[in-house]
């Protein structure tokens, strides 16, 4: 397919530049039209390849974009999934060219959008006009895209929509392209996503601050409170110490342990990038591990009583923690949680009233990498790029990933055409053009090879 | 006295309301002149009454005034201490009446530095001015005015006026009126304050945030690591764990804590007053020994991380915590500094940069309520109030009464005329004027008394 590929590039490429040019930014509500000016290129992009029963589906927030064909009896179903909506662009003055006027230099597209999200998702938009070009108007097998605006607000009207509409959206493969590359020679397959449990901790001994000049060393303060409860959390190793927190955790098993083991890291490299002076985390386990297959709770923030510049010389009566855990294997949020409280209610220091909020939670997903749909996807790869993709195990968390698998009993395929290095989420956000157009290979590679 | 202060007190009170106009707030750089004008006013107040060397001194900040009558030969001198300066008057829409417009209500002169310390100051200003009007412009002592207008600042440039002066400022007694009665009925000599150590620690990790997806687990957490430095400062009982802490700090004595006991101190009120669950502190020491006459180490202040609303899964790279301690006995600021610096080399968890700027540091101050400069003020109070004075062990600190005590080798005598409910540095500060009218009658008293 390289050449229909190259054929079509700069009629591709203009097009990603029309998509790119519509801040859709999910966020911000003055932005709102703009999402909906989005949802309905990417519809109106659809019909225009051959797509069927195209519709831009109202939510109590934005737009979910669906399309489908279905003519390729007896073949496999894959499920595209993808997000039209993009990170805000402040700060402005940091990008080199607007953020919303797309420009190609160097062989990479700048703009707010470009690898997170959209031109990963038109790389499924482009490899199914390409098929659909090249066999009289017909796909090698069945298609639906489920494309949202909410993925950078944490999807709030997704997840009910998958429930509500199983049939609608049952594919024997869920296809996701919003990951990345190891590096620019590296393709990979992400078979881990570790799942989220965010809360906060509110802590108050009196009704007000007091001068610690009258009350100090005969009242409780709020911020010794907190610094005790928090210190509670860990052990000296840094183990979680919360009673019942690595249940469901599973024993890193030697394959799993391999794939990991064959991800690159290079420690120096990354003390010396971030001056960090030495490494942390539970004994036994590498980075990669600790980062990738191990559960953690991270304290993301604490404040309490005077941060100001200079000194105020008080006992503070108010402290707030702010906790995240990134959860692996059969750990569930909820019971994580529970099992929070309890410390809490255990190890709060006497005379704190403390109050705890659940700010989101998301179950981990592991995916075979065995499965078929992943290692034909992996072929693919190896056809256009010429190496074989590792299966990297990713700390971080992508919620919806783990209801489409759970709710649609089938494998996703997080087939990443992006670089660490792009600026997702960050001032001048690229997306390297020779990934666009061999992702789009690939994705042609892989669907006829499902068929 | 009693009459003849009652026959000038309209004048008095007129002469209060003038001085209280004068918007002298030394924190705020716009109200510069308002303190120049406020010096000038004093000054010739006490040109006006018969004090002789009158002058406003500049300093590097806000000026001193100074004055004195030194013509009873053989008699005792006295130095009064006082400021002429306010705190700054915001939030001004919680004052009942403009905090510069002084209004008298229910006995009360409402305005801001009513009690602390114009009104406390003049006190002494007019008990003088009436002596001499009975004694044909003479005192029955010698008398001197050091008076400052930076006090609300930290008196940055008294110290070493004081320092540079004293001779001109050498003295029998240094009396100063800015502390409080323990209730409205009960009269207080305060002879003891607690010394001060302030100082900020600041602790860094790595050199930017990190996604707690990808990085959690495996790298150090700047919160993790000062919660376990905070932690460390205190054992399981609220007791200083800084090893050699606790140097200087005297067994308390007999007498001492007779003196603290007496102080009447209702642990239920207080607890609901400010619905404090249950008091805390050093074992074996009651709520005012704790913090009269212990010194304590508290964390006013501590903040790192996100601290916004809602959520962001990071792993902080940096830390704050402010930190004061409150000193006792023979405690050396510089000393407990250092051995801070030490505990804090020892405990920081590994992987952490840490630095310790000093923010401010005083000595404590023990006054001998035995002395006789002490007794007779006490008498005076008995004499007009009918109640002798206690004598209680304050916790806060004004550092500069130990660089009275000392470089001038004098007992300071703590005679507050106020009262903790008077709303110091808070809207609607006001005086009792009954305090007013006791007080100069109690200073005239007392100066006659020492003659």
């Amino acid at each position: 397919m390289k050449e229909q590929v190259q054929l079509h590039k700069d009629q591709f490429i203009d097009e990603l530049k029309q998509f790119l040019q519509i801040p859709s930014i999910s966020a911000l509500s003055e932005h709102k039209q703009d999402v909906q000016k989005a949802a309905k290129w990417l519809a109106n992009s659809l019909e225009k390849i051959g797509m069927e029963n195209v519709e831009v589906i109202e939510t109590d927030g934005h737009p979910i974009v669906y399309g489908d064909w279905l003519h390729a009896e007896g073949k496999p179903t894959v499920l595209v999934y993808g997000h039209y909506d993009v990170q805000p662009s402040d700060p402005l003055e940091l990008w080199e060219t607007p953020p919303f006027d797309p420009v190609v230099r160097d062989g990479k597209i700048f703009a707010r959008g470009a690898t997170d999200d959209k031109g990963q998702l038109m790389i499924h938009v482009k490899a199914a006009e390409l098929l659909m070009k090249e066999n009289n108007g017909k796909l090698p097998i069945n298609m639906k895209f489920c494309i949202e605006g909410e993925e950078e607000v944490a999807s709030p009207n997704l997840s009910p929509f998958i429930q509500n509409n199983k049939e609608k959206l049952s594919a024997d493969a869920v296809v996701v392209s919003d990951t990345s590359f190891i590096n620019k020679k590296q393709p990979a397959i992400c078979t881990s996503l570790r799942g989220a449990l965010a809360l906060e901790i509110k802590l108050k001994t009196a009704n007000t601050d007091l001068h610690s000049g009258s009350y100090g060393g005969g009242v409780p303060n709020a911020v010794h409170s907190i610094v005790r409860l928090l210190e509670s959390l860990h052990d000296e190793k840094g183990k979680v110490k919360v009673k019942g927190f690595y249940k469901g955790v599973p024993e890193p098993a030697g394959d799993l342990r391999k794939e990991v083991a064959e991800i690159p890291f290079d420690e120096e490299e990354m003390r010396n990038e971030l001056e960090i002076e030495e490494l942390y985390g539970e004994e036994g386990f590498t980075f990669n591990e600790r980062t990738g297959i191990r559960p953690t709770l991270e304290i993301n923030g604490v404040g309490g009583g005077f941060q100001g510049e200079g000194l105020k010389t008080i006992v503070p009566s108010e402290a707030v923690a702010k906790i995240s855990c990134r959860l692996v294997g059969e750990q569930d949020p909820s019971e994580v949680y529970d099992r929070i409280l309890e410390h809490v209610e255990k190890y709060k220091p006497s005379g704190s009233r403390v109050t705890i909020q659940k700010l989101i939670q998301a179950h981990p997903v592991s995916l075979d990498s065995k499965d078929p749909m992943i290692q034909k996807a992996a072929d693919a790869y190896e056809k256009v790029y010429g190496v074989r993709p590792l299966f990297p195990k990713e700390g971080g968390s992508i919620p919806i990933v783990e209801v489409f698998a759970r709710v649609l009993d089938a494998p996703v395929v997080l087939m990443g055409f992006g670089l660490n290095t792009e600026n997702l989420h960050a001032p001048n956000e690229h997306f390297h053009l020779e990934n666009f157009t061999k992702g789009i290979e690939t994705v042609c590679e892989y669907l006829s090879d499902l068929s």
